[in-house]
Formats: structure tokens, C-alpha cells, sequence
């Protein structure tokens, strides 16, 4: 049995990690730590974990990460850095933070304002040779829960090169879980029910850099990427409507699917659904499956492919614990499920 | 004091024109008509609109809708025809359905599947010299409320030669009203909250060649549009996310905020947002008011406008009152607010 | 027209007095103050009051609130009274907080834990002679959105003695607007959404002496309220089930529905609803209506009657302004709405 | 291994089965059935059990579901009696519907307006000796929803005599998924979101004769309960605010909650909160978890106990599986979790 930290458990992320632990046979929880909330009682932040609800919050040290076979990090992003260096090699650590996902520097301090503390293997195990990678590492940064959706969408295209990485859009309709727990007026209940806002429009939100980065190592070398996140009133969920110009124009959505289809024929956590059926967030609500469809708009001359995900499993905890089983040589899929909480 | 009917009082469009007409004061409510709830009561239906609660229902007919100065047809596509045919002449007829929205037998044929009934005036006066045109109509075709918004936010870059038509993308998310009062599982309560879902991807729903017959008259040759509607969790509102390439890469934000500010200098219900400040669709919910907000993607080369509307409001009754006050010769913004109902 | 000033303009309080006012055809919107918002834009707040977005935001000082007819005080509980006391007698003050609804100092300190800072005209005109009263006040103190509800519903029944005031038990579900814009964690979009919780409790909730001094003042010796609010996701609104014992067991359905029938004929915002439709929040958003339903269920021996109001508008808002109209001598429904924003 | 049918799969209850059933780890799901969506694939409607995808819909009837060791009726009032008349009687057979929850056929006719199809052991262990009596039995009926919370909530207060049974008063707020798949205008999302709504008020709603006969087995002679259930806007989840008069006034909040520890120490689905902490729904989405507070409130001289469950887990498919466990020999909690999914 692996012993594992958390760090940041009193988040959503930590909040999400826990829920899959406690369920997964191979693992036993160990400390939870956290900043401001130290010496609370997890149950005041997490009422949904009904076992772990007299567990003590202790605070967020190396003392209290060490000692574990794996840690996960669920901390606000710049902080990780410090907190991963006192750890022993051998210990696997799981960012689930931003700031080892990006490769070049100087787009971090561009997005980020800060500077870069390294790159850590892209815990996305269908990506490329990423699977391979992440099973001979120790340290893993989970992807951004947006890249998740959108480069799982674009993935086989670009590899199968029906799109090219130019004048890609994206518009990903997302719940305010992902924006953590932060006590904002935007996040307030009242103002998101009954509400569909958009936010870091025209190229500045932190994920544009990542998924350019995805797509470059699909073979891009330049590649375009409009991206509009959207809040919408559900509390999880992503869905990503992915388009690209199609490089042949005689590309048909029978050829694309089957382009899809066997691209993610192997991949438990990636299901392109039946013709004729679109995803819809609710059916991977707290799932770590990736639901998938993809069509051709002849007139547009366009590839559209939309994916739903959790941001919470697939997106975050869930993709952080597919990684930890790689890491530690379990089986992928112990622990995760590919099936959904609805209605 | 103008008499109007509604026919269709019973759906969400009908209820929304009647929240509206109670509120106008240039009109009197004369006949209200349906299909199959002929001899209910209206509180049944729109339990909000307490003033006419005890109303009854009456079938539509050619008698009960006769001996009104405005009827405003709020029926199932392919109705409108054979009743307003009926109607004199001088009668203000007011379509809220799709019927009269083409101009190309051709394209309704391809997605409306039935005989075109014909193109009556299209009712946004804030597009091109429709303002002019609805001043001088007896028949006017409401605009669907996606192209309402698309349009909106397109109109000023294709005028000023910002963008030329071509490659636009649009992903906008709304609400399930905009679907009205089906009995379908897919718009069932414990369905939709908690989730996104996109449909009519791939250039297939019937607002496409709506949208793209705007683009034509604002002189694109051949426009190209990837449209896709996302259902999402709020009873009402649409926010379109709407990008285009842009014809000249030094385009700025600036650049781009000054063609807005002038374009709805005038105008009453399209509203620029102050720089930095995003729409929501909450913000405008029961107000005859269009938020936008426009930026530049240098990155991506793209101009970025979001656009928030009410569906029922600006998107259908609204706009239908809007073009009522000018067919009728009043003032454009009688009974019309810009004050939406938050939070 | 009477020049009115909103001191907490910033809150949701604020924002629907003003939205309101901004409809309200004998007003001037003057002084706008508020807090730490002071120097801020009223766009930044409330996007939703399109005409008032530059608005500049002032501090809240008796010089920023002299010279109105009309003075809002949509402040937090305790701040109302010094500001007031600087005031003249002759301007109409009319409090949306708590600080001047209670007669008993030593009900106010056991659940205010503050010094009372006085008693008020209660402006609900509805209730009892308080109509007249409130007409020749002014000083008024908006009774809380609970008590609204609960003393609508209870009011015809005390007052023809099918009840008692002995074991009145309320459960109210509210959405958390009601709240206030509070920087909460519990209060979050992602907490609220797809739950339903308590709070206050077994006795606790402030708002309970409020309901109880009205039960006393429709004749109970010693009323005793079990009261519990939920909390449920939706932005607005109040349900109220509240039941209690009758006098004598051979009430009705019918006779009790006549008593209410009667107590509200003459009312323009407390409307029983036919026999077998029951009341839904939905259909009074934005209203200033109270819609309401009555039974008698035999076997339990109780009188059940439910009630809906929009916890911001008749809640407090509306219900501030329509104590407003009668203190300035003007048509008490001038400005107020009876018709709801639906679906 | 057990072989298990489930007859009603498309439905709501039926796809919890399902979703429970394929983490169960002592069972294989065999024929699944349903009645007009006889062969349709299950993931038109239960997209969410990615697994099941591919699985055909059989026609629900006695050879499809014969060959099974248990059989899940998920299927409307009334119908579940001629099916399990014909399964063998060493088949476990287990009814999600009403037809044998209740033991006098006079309030069944009086309720269900039917002739009583009979009495099967009741699925609710924590509730007397039913642990024992299930543990022996073939043919259960799992409890309604409104009656499992209602009844844990007031369990261990009858129980120590804390309550007599008389004058319940008990207010459930509830998602709209109790209702089932039906496609009825009110259960629309367009409907539904932003809105609370009482039903069966009065007294008549179907779940009162089942929860006066559970509080007649815990030894209330002639028990009067209040019941009103409100529909709110979230898909999942029960959230039943209860009370009663205290039989002794002195009793306090602290002996109250002795009394409810003691109770439910043992149980594994009821758990009683830290003190000050009040149940939510969102708390127990998904999980089999009753979470429960107790408080007196002295002034009113009632018992107050909040329960939290989630109406189609514990209140449906998950207690109709703990049911299975015991019928069928298993471990109690096989296959049931404890932990919610959040936020």
C-alpha cells in the first residue's frame, strides 16, 4: 500500500484527490495538510468525506509531507516549487498547480509574472509518448484542466494531420469549481446562478500557453489558438467546442471518426461516442472519462470536435491519480471510474 | 391605445411578449389564442403574469385574431403562413417563429425541410436601414435570437472592414427557454442542471444560414460561419462568443473599441461595455438590452466579441415590441427596458 | 418628483431599489454612497442597471445623503442608526436593515447582541393599520424578507382565529441573494449549486423575534415559532410552508379559503391563488407580488399555507418603495410591478 | 457471483442501479429491460454509464428476467405485481416502485386508487429489526425517498420517547429526479431552475400513509405528520427538515443529540454531524450517507432533526442494494460508499 500526502486539502482539488483515494485500493492516507485552515477538522471543509471527517488539517510542511511514497500538491500556483525541493527524490510528487506544466520561461513570466521553477513530465498519459514518460518519473505536473479537454479534442486530428494547429478556436464552457475556493464576488452563488459569463478573452488566460505548447509538440510549429473560457452555472464540469480549418478540404466526418475511433480505441479515459450523440458534461460528472464527437462542417470548411470532462477528475484529481498508478507501477485505471453521477 | 392579440399566449415566447405588453403603455390586450390549451386559463400556463390570470385561452382562429390593430404570432414553424395570409393588410402581423426570416427558398427548403412561405421585413432595426424598412411594414419577421446576437456583435467589424466574413466562428451558450415549451427528456430539469451540452453542430441548426444571410447583406460574398449552440444550466439568456480573423493584422483593441463605440453610439439596446468589463448574461435578464464587449487576439489574429442578450426578451419579444413601436409609429423604446433583473 | 438618495448601493439591496427606482416615474435618483466601494463606478457592481453604469459610487456621510426627499439605507445591521440621527425629521428614511424592526431592547440584544437602537414604523402595509401609519411616517423600518412571507401567509388566519399563534412551524427555502454579497465560503456558486442545507436552525435565526412580535400584535399572548430557513440554489425568492394547529378542527379547505379571499380581495400584492395551483418562486422574480395557497389538512389537523415572494423585491426592496409611495403621498402601486420574470 | 436484471434501465432509478451495480464487486449485470425502449441501446439514456454503452434494451418480461439470482424493479406503480407473481420464489426480487410498501390496502386504495398488490419486507436496515427480517427474505420493498429520511431523522427520537408521533411536522425540499424521466410541463428546466414549488400539500401526497405507518411501528398509536414536499432546483437530493414536541420540555440539545449518537453509532449510512454543523445535499451526492443534526428549540418546545440524503442513492438504488447485500449474504455495505461527490 502506498502512503500518501496532500497538500491543499481544504480545496476543491484536494477535496476531489481525497474523495478518489479513499476509494482506491491501493493506497492509504496519510497526512493532510493545508496553510490558513491548519488545525481545523477536515470535515468543516469537506462534508462530502464522511470517513475522514475528524482527520486534523496540519499545516503545510516538509515535516509533514515527508515520509509519504507519494505527495500531492493541490496549492495555489508559485508555491509548489519550494515544497518539492525538500523532498527526497524517490518520493513521487504530483503537482496539480501551473507551475511546472510549461517548458519555455519566458511564456511562463509572461502569463504567470513570476519565475519559472522547471518542467516537470505532462501527466497526461494519452498524450504522445507521455504513458511511457510518466511511468519512469517522480515528478509530475497534471495538466491544466482546460488543456486536458482541449488537447485530448485536437489530438488525433493534428497526429493524423486533418488540421494543422493554425487558426484552431476553442470556447470551453466551464463550472466555477475550477476557479478553487477563493472568496470572490464573481464566484458568489447569486451572481453565477442564471448567468453564462465570459473571462480572460483575446489570448490572456493561463492555459493558452499550454495547449500552444500541445500543440507544438503535435507538430505545430506555429501554432494559433483562440481561446474564450466561458462560466456557466453548473459546479463542474468543462465542455470544449474545439474547431480547425481542415487542411483537405474532402475530409468527411465519416473519415474523422474513424480517425478518432482509432485513436482512442485503447484509451479507457477517452470515448468517442456513438454518431450521432453529443457529450454533455453531466454524464462524466465525477468520472475520469474524456467523452468525445467529432463532425465536419462542410460549408465552414471546419473540424469540430467537442469534449466533455470534469475539470475536478479528468481535469485535476483524477488525472493526478492516473499518473500516481504509471508512476508506482500500478494498473492505470485502479481507482478511477468511467462512469458518470447523473441525473 | 393599440389593441393587440397574441396567438400562441401559452408558450415562453407568448408569455414573454405579454410581460412586456402589460407593461407598455401604448396597448391594450385583446385576444389571446392557442392550439391545444383553447379554454384554459392563462394562470395556468404563465402563473407570473398575475394580471391575467383568469384570461382565458381562445383556439387560434382567423375570427378570434381579427379586429386588432398588432398580432404577434408566437407559433410552431410552418403555422404563421396560412393565418397571416387571412389577416388584412393594414393589420400589423409580428411573426416571432422562423417562417419569414429567409430569403432563399433554397436554404429553407435545406433546413427547415417544408415549402418557403416568403420574406417578410426582418425586424432588428439596429441592422442596416431596417429601422426604415419596419417603419414602413405591415409584416415583419422577428429575428431567431441567435443570429439577434451574432449579428449584433459582428455588424460593426463588417462594416468597418474589420472582418470580412469569412472563417467566423461562433460558440454560444443559452438557456433551455430558448427551446420553448417541448416536452422532450433532454430538456427535462434533472437533465439539464449540472450540465453543458452541445447540439446542431457542424453547420446543421436552422439559425446558420440566418446568421450567414446577415453576413451577405453586410457585404461578405460567400461568408463562412462554424456555429455551435451549448445548452446550459440557466433558464434564460444567450452569450456568443464570436471570432473572426481580421483583415488587417494591426488591428488594436483600441482600434476595434472605437468602430463599437461609434456603431451603438445611437443606439438604445446594444450597449459597449466599459474596456476590461465582460457581458453577462444575468446582467441582462428581462431587459431588451445587447452587452458587448470586443477585443483583439494578435496572437491569434482574430477579433474576439462576446455578446450577452435575453432570448426571450431582446432575442424575441422584445425585438418584436421594438418593431411593434416602429411599424406603429411610437417612440422605439416605449415599453422597452435596458434594466435587467439581477441577481 | 421626489430627488431620492441609496446609501449600500453597492449590495443587492441597492441594486434593486435603484433598479426599481430607475422604472419608478415620481423619483430622481440622486446620491449613490457606499462604503469601501466609495470612488468606484456603479457599472463595476451591478452591470445589470445599464443606464447607471458611470454612476460614481460616494462615500456614505450624512453630506452625501442630505437634500434628498428620500433617504435608502441599505446598510449592514447596526450602521443604520447614527446615520439617521444626522438626518432632518422631514426626510422619509426608510431602513432595508434590521436595526429599527424590534419593540423589545431585550429581544434585539439576545439575538442582535447589540444596544437597540430604537423602534421604527413597521412598513408592511398590508399588516394591520400599518398602512395608515406608514403614511403619516417618516421613519420606517422594512420588515425582514422571512417575516414578509411568513406574516402574509398567517396574517388572515390569525386574524379570523382559525389559528392560534401556539406551534406555528415555518420551514422557508431562499435563494442567497437574501445574504447579501458576502465574501463566504459557504455562500460560493460551487457549494450552493445541487444542494439544499439549513441554517439557524432550532430558534436562532434573527428573523425569529421579527416573526414572533407579529404574531403577538395580530393577538397571540405568547406565540411560539418553530423556525427553520434552507438555503437552496436559486439566485432569488422565497418559499414559505408554514402550518399551525386550528383552533377548531372543522375548518375547511373552503371556509379557510374564503377567509383569505377576503383578507387579500382588496390587496395588489398578496393574491391567492385559484384552488389547486400553488405558488412558485419563479413566478414573482422581479415582482413585487406575494402569491399564496391555502389547504387544511384534516388528519394532521393543521392549517398549511405556502407562500412565494422575490426575497429582493417584495422582500425588501419592493416592499421599501411601496412604503415609500405612501409616506410621500403617492399611489401606493406607483412604480411596482405585479408580473414576473419567467421561466 | 450474483447474476442481477434490472427491469426500468432507462429511467432515473434504473440508472442508478446500474451506475452502483458496475462498482459492485459481487455481481454481473445481466438483462437489462424496460417497456417502449425495448430495443434502443441503454446509452441513449444513461449516457453516463460509459460501460454500457453498447447494451441492448430487452422487452421487460418474465423469460428476460428469469435466469437471474436478484431482480430490480424500477418500473411505475403498479405494474411491479404480475412480474414478480411469475420470477420464482427463491429469486431475489426487489421493488424500487410502491406497490408493497404499505400494509393496510385501505390506504393504499385510498392513495394509490388501486387494488393492494400485497406487503413485502421493508428495505430500510437501520429501521427496527428489518436488518434481520431483509436478511431473510426474497421479496423487499425499498422505501419511498420522502419516508427513508423522514425516518432516520425521527428514529432514535421515538425511539427514547424524546417524540410521541404526534404532530410531525416535516418540510422536504427535493430535485426534480424523484419525479422520474416523465415529461410533464413543470419538470422542464426552463421551469424548474430558479424556482421553489410546493406539491401534494395537505396531506395528500403518496409518501404520508408510508411514513405514518413507520412511525405506527415505532410505537405512536395514531401518529400526525404534516408533510410537504417543495421542489428545488437541483437535480439530486432530499433535504427533510423535521419536528415534533418535545414529550419532556426539559429535554435539551445536548441529551437529544446522546440519543441520536447512540442510534446510529453502529449504522453505517446515518451519520449524525459534529455538533453546529447542519446536513446539505451536496454533502451526499451520490453517496449511500444519511447526514443528520438534532437540536431542540426550547421557546417552541420542538425537536428539530435536519436529514440530508440523496434521493436516488440512499433513498432508491442504494438502499435497494444494501437490501441485496443482506438478502443475499454480502457484506452490508458492499459496493455502497460513504462519500459524496463535492462540490
Amino acid at each position: 500500500m502506498l502512503r500518501i500526502a496532500v497538500a491543499g486539502c481544504t480545496g476543491y482539488a484536494g477535496g476531489e484527490l481525497l474523495r478518489l483515494l479513499l476509494e482506491h485500493p491501493g493506497v492509504v492516507i496519510g497526512n493532510l495538510t493545508a496553510g490558513s485552515s491548519a488545525g481545523t477538522l477536515l470535515g468543516e471543509h469537506q462534508p462530502h468525506l464522511t470517513p475522514l471527517m475528524d482527520r486534523e488539517v496540519l499545516p503545510t510542511t516538509t515535516e509533514n509531507l515527508a515520509g509519504h511514497d507519494v505527495v500531492f500538491l493541490a496549492l495555489p500556483h508559485g508555491t509548489s516549487g519550494p515544497i518539492a525541493a525538500d523532498l527526497p527524490d524517490e518520493t513521487v510528487v504530483i503537482d496539480c498547480g501551473a507551475d511546472f506544466r510549461l517548458e519555455d520561461p519566458q511564456e511562463w513570466r509572461e502569463f504567470y509574472g513570476s519565475e519559472h521553477a522547471g518542467t516537470w513530465t505532462y501527466g497526461l498519459p494519452e498524450f504522445g509518448d507521455q504513458r511511457h514518460k510518466i511511468g519512469r518519473s517522480t515528478r509530475i505536473a497534471v495538466p491544466g484542466c482546460y488543456p486536458t479537454s482541449v488537447t485530448l479534442a485536437l489530438m488525433p486530428a493534428m497526429a493524423a494531420g486533418l488540421i494543422s494547429g493554425d487558426d484552431v478556436v476553442v470556447v470551453a464552457a466551464s463550472g466555477p469549481s475550477g476557479a478553487g475556493r477563493a472568496l470572490k464576488p464573481h464566484l458568489l452563488g447569486a451572481e453565477l446562478m442564471q448567468s453564462a459569463s465570459a473571462y480572460g478573452v483575446g489570448g490572456v488566460h493561463r492555459h493558452n500557453p499550454e495547449i500552444r505548447q500541445n500543440l507544438r509538440r503535435l507538430g505545430a510549429e506555429n501554432p494559433t489558438v483562440s481561446f474564450t473560457p466561458v462560466l456557466v452555472p453548473m459546479s463542474r464540469g468543462i465542455l470544449a467546442t474545439c474547431s480547425a480549418p481542415l487542411v483537405d478540404r474532402s475530409t468527411t466526418t465519416e473519415s474523422a471518426r474513424a480517425v478518432y475511433e482509432e485513436a482512442f480505441e485503447a484509451e479507457a479515459y477517452a470515448t468517442l461516442l456513438p454518431s450521432g450523440r453529443w457529450p454533455q458534461t453531466q454524464a462524466v460528472v465525477g468520472s475520469n472519462s474524456c467523452h468525445l464527437q467529432v463532425t465536419v462542417d462542410e460549408a465552414a470548411g471546419r473540424l469540430v470536435v467537442v469534449a466533455a470532462i470534469d475539470n475536478l477528475t479528468k481535469g485535476t484529481a483524477g488525472g493526478a491519480i492516473q499518473s500516481m498508478n504509471l508512476a508506482c507501477g500500478l494498473a492505470e485505471h485502479t481507482g478511477l471510474s468511467t462512469i458518470g453521477v447523473a441525473p
